[in-house]
């Protein structure tokens, strides 16, 4: 049975037979200090401040028994699978492939590419290595989640304008319906992260819907008590 | 033989080897007063003062016998290719497949889906037509640009930051070099368009570069006189 989530641009008609959680890239090295994002000067402790609310919508979607997707942007120890383009695009001494203070950057395997202890996948969750910003791009998931039912996508993750942006526009185009939750999405540039929500949810909801964790918790607890 | 575009983060090192031309969704019914975007309440206006200088890029690609790739967002006469979550998204009435003022509202075929007359393909350019604001979505495109030897792409179009946007990050984890042409791309809304441009070239180019015409063609003229 659907019921209502409140949201911009309008209400959310959230179905549990259909919906999965996906968490995007909350790997040690975009979220920790002393990895590979605060390598590059930026301000982790943004990133590292959500991660009390996605723990709590993981929780969530565990204690429903909805399924859980975890991301990670990751590339072979081969880098078979990263095109010269971005891995050229790093700064010298900083690429994808070399050694830095978490272990090979952006390498599968290595420690800065795990998901930060608090959020670690559990047994049974869809644990995804990407080698784009966009989590279809060369991983199957498309194929996984239809195979499940799964049509509808609830986002959570880092960075709001890069990688979860990039998923929730390959999702949208793949006819997933797709609620952000705002305040368990980061980004090391505060106003990115707001106009990457803005165009969102602008034009009736052209790539998606965005809402508050409270809201979407208020929302199962009515569901249930009514269900 | 690449040369050198001034543009930012960086000169855009590009190579008319390996490059063509993409003109995102320039069709009657998103560019055209009296089509869908006007009927939606959009300024179109501000999409369609752009034409001349898209017109002026084609022209430039024309002259130097390179490729040009044309999109429209166009869903098949029976809805087959459009996901239920994208057309109930849309406004009663106004929603894909609907009677427009132009036609069927994005269909192939039907008069507002033309690409508008100043800026037609002639034979020989690429004509894709995508059911998603991605131009990889369910195209071919990428197998196409791939096997014409294609790893830079050179953008215009609308919108910014829905479409265009999009298409670049699609095309970026492909691992094609992407230059956006900022005077040569608008959005309905004007923050953004700015806002979008600055997310592609934040963080060293993370999902590409930006430039001018004017610099783009000043850069081919240079590269001709030396060449």
């Amino acid at each position: 049975m659907s019921f209502p989530v409140p949201a911009r641009p309008y209400d959310f008609s959230l179905d549990p037979a259909s919906v999965a959680l996906v968490v995007i890239d909350m790997q040690r090295d975009f979220i920790e200090r002393g990895g590979f994002g605060d390598t590059l000067g930026n301000d982790v402790s943004r990133l590292t401040a959500i991660v009390p609310t996605v723990a709590a919508l993981i929780a969530l979607f565990r204690r429903q028994r909805l399924p859980v997707v975890h991301t990670r942007e990751a590339h072979k120890p081969d880098l078979s699978d990263c095109p010269p383009a971005k891995r050229l695009r790093g700064r010298p001494g900083l690429r994808i492939g070399d050694e830095g203070a978490m272990g090979r950057i952006l390498i599968a395997g290595e420690p800065g590419n795990q998901i930060v202890a608090d959020l670690a996948p559990v047994a049974g969750e869809i644990v995804i290595d990407k080698p784009g910003k966009g989590m279809f791009w060369a991983t199957g998931l498309h194929e996984t989640l239809t195979a499940k039912g799964v049509t509808q996508l609830v986002f959570a993750g880092v960075t709001t304008e890069v990688c979860v942006q990039t998923s929730m526009r390959e999702a949208n185009d793949r006819g997933y319906e797709c609620l952000l939750i705002e305040d368990a999405t980061e980004s090391y540039f505060p106003e990115f992260k707001a106009g990457a929500i803005e165009m969102i949810v602008a034009q009736g909801g052209i790539v998606g819907w965005a809402t508050p964790l409270s809201m979407l918790e208020a929302a199962f607890e009515a569901a249930m008590a009514h269900g």
